[in-house]
């Protein structure tokens, strides 16, 4: 299907502040949690959200063609293309059919700030790759100084491994400060308590909306047909879990204890407008994994602690495309589901104020982040807030993300 | 819940050979799919099955006590152990209930050759651990022959990864041999094709009954509360691919192409007889993994391959124990869930007879293994049919698993 590209001078009858993450654009989609009549899909426009179960009920969403909007499950690519496309003709400045309904309009449009969202889908399954080629540069400067920054197979496949899907969390879920067996370089012993290397990654994630049957693998071409949307994804890491726990089989619970993810599911229609080619990859990769046009995206990336920026980031600096990444976990016939859940990596930039990580910011601690508030952080402490953003931004208009927030909370006794 | 353990010389009305899997000390649970009607659970008894919508709808099992018997999910421990009971009281030989009445045993009582049954649970996630210390050894010694053999976290805590739930498939499905990215020592660049190195391992699983809240750990002593039963698990590997992609986020595609099952899910309560203490475990590890009682288990397995002997192990070979697994995947606040499915690690014994994959049956293809009927082996070849068994024996019956099987089908073009 030929994606739905919103004109760059659309505008809506609802008014959109020129620097918001929602405008008509955009569209959208999470599910909020409502007192009293449990979960419904939501779309964004502005500071408003639509409550697209109201609008049904009220006979602007066709019943047939969009059966079931208490969230996005059942939902293929086309329907939720379709849905936006409803959604924008209803809100574009020319429609009345909403706009006029002074009544309707009352409550089937909400506050966006009152909105509880929830994970926009409980992954079927995590994979996180490594796709952020500075970032793995960074970790191979720092763990294995005496070789090459990368492995000999980084540019050769995307690199990825299965993370945990059950304690995939909704932005704003306050994240515990894990316990887990750690030791020091000079301990006899390990011990378990909780983490002291307390770290996020900044990461983007897109969920896989139609899989493909066991045995067959999707191409660099078409994978991009099989993504629904995509996410922000904080990668929650406890580096002093990971250094002990990760020889030979990978990470495990150095990370299992929470990932965030935003809200808002920003459809791939809606990024259109933003492809890139992506960076050169050298040496050429083998034809099944081979780029087709622009398969990559100029997203930019930031991150607050305590409300204070620091990282600036941008996904243009990920190795690998979404597409070549489902082009590899397919190429030895694993089937893929809907619900899948898949993330970059972490995404840093080349610059220290790029880093995506404590890790890289304060570079294994050596170098502690002074705070503009006062203080200076090695990793992060109770109490401290997480928050990312992300946005493409060109064309006189934004494609926002919303946030990705968390607050660390101690350790369970 | 006190386990129910049936009398050691209790037998049923249903005449079952000495040698069986399945006397009515055993009594495990399958899903079976039926021609016109879907799943239903049956349980095994000697060469029969019941098939338990059937009893039901004859008024047997009470609708009220057991409402979901299509499959496992919503069972949790205590209600199957309650149905399990319920069927040894209708099959002892001193019950008239359903042995008296000749039309329903006519379709109530199938032929257990006859069942096509599924995976017991379509697993929520997959985990797999490193738990047997003897293959973790023999990998070492091939891979990292002037270092210790085992890594030094390897005796302080259960060494595991995410797996691929997606791919995990009933036993008897046709294993389709992957392609996967492969590069010799002495090869310039990597390539694209049917992996050469087609492996098996040979390990035990459980499945997840009730599941914990996320941030709360559940500790040893407790675990096994939380254990639903077993099964056996292949965990097909594929070496080559394995090889060049697995550092350092760990095996990704070199196992996620299939993972079989066996249907049977053998419950703890028909364990229970066969309970050991374990190896030792030098130097004692931390608190909260600390073994209480004796929660290992004495079973027997053997791998055959083409109908051929090719290893004879047993699950006292497992350094880390079900519940010492289930303390650390918990031990920082993970959630687990039903239908989470727990494999073991390759369960190799100290001599070559007893490796239980085909990299140390063939110490990495150094030795290949000569088949009696002819031929030999490095790895797996298409058209090779590799069948595991595992039984615990004693006090004159056998607590059996019947088959876990799979048969090597060429590449996919």
């Amino acid at each position: 299907m030929t994606p739905f590209v919103v004109p760059a001078d659309a505008r809506s009858w609802i008014e959109v502040a020129p620097d918001s993450d929602f405008p008509i654009q955009n569209l959208p989609f999470a599910v909020a949690v409502h007192k009293g009549r449990g979960e419904g899909m939501v779309c964004a426009i502005g500071d408003f959200a639509l409550d697209l179960p109201v609008l049904m009920e009220a006979g602007l969403l066709d019943e047939e063609e969009f059966p079931w909007l208490d969230g996005f499950f059942g939902l293929d690519k086309d329907s939720l293309s379709a849905l936006r496309k409803r959604i924008f003709d209803l809100l574009v400045d020319s429609s009345s059919e909403l706009k006029d309904n002074a009544k309707l309009r009352k409550t089937a449009i909400l506050d966006r700030k009152s909105l509880v969202l929830t994970v926009p889908i409980p992954p079927t399954s995590f994979i996180d790759f490594y796709s952020g080629i500075e970032h793995a540069s960074n970790v191979g400067k720092m763990f294995r100084p005496d070789m090459a920054p990368l492995l000999p197979n980084y540019r050769h496949l995307p690199v990825g491994y299965n993370g945990r899907s059950s304690s995939v969390v909704a932005s704003e879920t306050k994240i515990i400060r894990p316990k887990g067996q750690t030791k020091g370089a000079d301990d006899e012993m390990p011990t378990y308590g909780p983490t002291k290397e307390m770290d996020f990654e900044l990461e983007m994630g897109f969920y896989i909306a139609e899989g493909n049957e066991m045995g067959k693998r999707i191409n660099c071409k078409a994978a991009e047909e099989h993504i629904l949307g995509m996410v922000i994804v904080n990668d929650w890491s406890a580096r002093d879990i990971q250094r002990w726990e990760y020889q030979p089989l990978g990470p495990f619970l150095s990370k299992s204890f929470a990932t965030s993810v935003s809200p808002w599911l920003v459809t791939m229609d809606a990024l259109e407008p933003f492809r890139i080619e992506g960076m050169e990859q050298d040496p050429e990769v083998l034809p099944h994994l081979r780029r087709q046009g622009q398969q990559h995206f100029d997203i930019a990336l930031e991150v607050y602690l305590n409300g204070e920026k620091i990282c600036e980031s941008n996904t243009k600096h990920l190795y690998w495309s979404m597409s070549q990444q489902i082009a590899h976990q397919t190429s030895n016939g694993t089937p893929i589901e809907f619900g899948d859940l898949y993330a970059s990596g972490t995404i840093s930039g080349p610059e220290p104020g790029s880093y995506g990580s404590m890790l890289e910011l304060t570079w294994r601690g050596a170098k502690p982040l002074d705070l503009a508030g006062g203080g200076s952080r090695t990793f992060l402490e109770d109490g401290d807030v997480l928050t990312m953003s992300a946005f493409a931004q060109g064309l006189g208009f934004r494609i926002g993300f919303g946030e990705c927030s968390g607050e660390i909370v101690p350790a369970v006794n």
